[in-house]
């Protein structure tokens, strides 16, 4: 039985994994915020307690950036660990076991190609679009680490080059710049997009503006809102251009909340993508909606061990 | 010993390659022009027929595009072949041998890993910067295919997507519509450049300007033609630091005629892809020009059959 693990900023999920890759249980906590390292490690701990036994294999899915394949991680969105040694703490949990650890974009594309939208593909890219735009290569059939275990990085692909809008990265122009859920809805403020949902007094949970009332809004006609998803969708196809060209892809799986959107952003996301595609090769290149649901990071963390031959 | 071939628009070359990777001895004639089928056949065979001796494997680079893995070519620059079935005819030749055909720019990519300034990197693209702009991805020590042999097209990453400049592939934007010898000489023209050795009356046969001419103007200090520079050098920066997010590289190769510029095109080409390759794994990425001269080509298709487990 493998224990798979999946650390995000908002929730940590676990879950005991059969050798054919079932999930058998599942076990889900908030994660604590504003926490300290030691706090972190706990909640993760009392979490993966009641699914240990007769475990033997650990694979885990954490944001990045990370130290890999060390698997010291220092997630963006869980300040209390800054350069924290997990792999270490698990395989000191688990003596003499594998444990590896990977970027959780990188599980997802993982779960895709083994059991989700892209299984049999030889040659994809597995993308998460949500608050960041993340992904994870699979070339020939495996998984593809690059040096430092951040290949897939095709957020921060270049798309809009002349002053393009800044990054958190540092830089400028990259597709998260132009295509992650906050992007997106601060440029269709700024271009007049007025929330319906946020107007609304008897749902002031909603006051915050989100991916999802932007699509919601887009569906139901507002040109602001409109114009917003295309300016995404359009990033997306340029960006998935050049991916292709670069790797001779046949396969792009597209997850993560604004995936949900639809025709709104894969119209686009088409429309440049075959404007640039050009190449005789590059034209089988299908983008297709991931497969796989909230499960899909455990999935990918428990191939980590389970076919550790390709992935 | 190993044949090597190269088969380009303007020329043939073939060489007796040692086990060891040492070019013993090399051969090369004009690619017969306007020729047909037979016609080229026929100046192959005779390039390479004393060259065959003791053979015990062929490897060629062809240039593209081509049907991959079977060899069946169709060089861009070679209107007389047309879905030639090189590797078949080959096999023919050498019954029994292995003969292996790839895209010539995934060729000079591989010596330069094999034997060049790639020497014991794990990850890199080798790039060719002159008439098109080409090049071959080796991640995790080995050559990546692609699905259909076509992994590594740079060229075709897109480094203008408003408008950019149309490109020989249909698209528009491509970095080869930027970065190509003719683009940046058509580009100076049209922005005040005379080149100086086109109005030499004693050298006729300099009257075609070439990118050699705009690249010593350049140096020269002519404006529009340091500017011509500057914009084929930021956008290969622009496209490298998309290909280094994308493949977590280490080292990027480039050769070609351009290449040989120097600091007018390495300068803002660092320029660019400093200001874009942000993440922390992507800042380590370096660029140098490929160690590998005119041999380069011969080089790597000999790798395709000698470090045929990494090639």
């Amino acid at each position: 039985m493998i224990l798979a693990i999946d650390v995000g900023g908002t929730k940590l999920a676990a879950a005991r994994v059969t050798p054919e890759g079932e999930i058998e249980e599942t076990r889900r906590a908030a994660t604590p915020q504003d926490a300290d390292a030691g706090t972190l490690w706990k909640a993760l701990r009392e979490l993966i307690g009641p699914l240990s036994a007769g475990v033997t294999g650990v694979g885990v899915g954490c944001g990045g950036p990370m130290e890999w394949p060390e698997g010291v991680v220092s997630p963006l969105n869980i300040p209390g660990w800054r350069g924290f040694p997990l792999r270490a703490r698990l395989s000191g949990l688990f003596p003499g076991l594998p444990v590896r650890v990977h970027n959780d974009a990188i599980c997802l594309a993982v779960a895709e190609h083994w059991r989700g939208a892209g299984q049999g593909v030889r040659d994809m890219l597995g993308m998460v679009v949500s608050t960041g735009v993340g992904g994870g290569l699979v070339l020939g059939g495996r998984l593809v680490n690059g040096g430092t275990g951040n290949a897939g990085h095709i957020g921060h692909v270049i798309v809009e080059p002349g002053g393009g809008p800044p990054c958190g990265c540092g830089g400028h122009g990259c597709l998260e710049a132009v295509a992650r859920g906050p992007a997106l809805t601060s440029w269709a403020l700024a271009h007049g997009w007025t929330p319906r949902t946020a107007a609304d007094p008897d749902h002031p949970e909603e006051r915050a503006v989100t991916a999802r009332m932007l699509a919601a809004d887009a569906r139901a006609g507002d040109p602001a809102a409109v114009a917003a998803m295309r300016r995404a969708g359009r990033a997306l196809g340029i960006a998935i251009a050049s991916a292709t060209h670069l790797c001779d892809l046949e396969l792009v799986t597209i997850g993560g909340g604004l995936s949900q959107a639809g025709e709104l952003l894969f119209g686009p996301l088409e429309e440049a993508l075959r404007e640039h595609a050009r190449m005789g090769f590059a034209r089988r290149v299908r983008v297709v909606p991931a497969a796989l649901g909230q499960e899909a990071g455990l999935i990918g963390a428990a191939a980590l061990i389970l076919a550790a031959d390709r992935y």
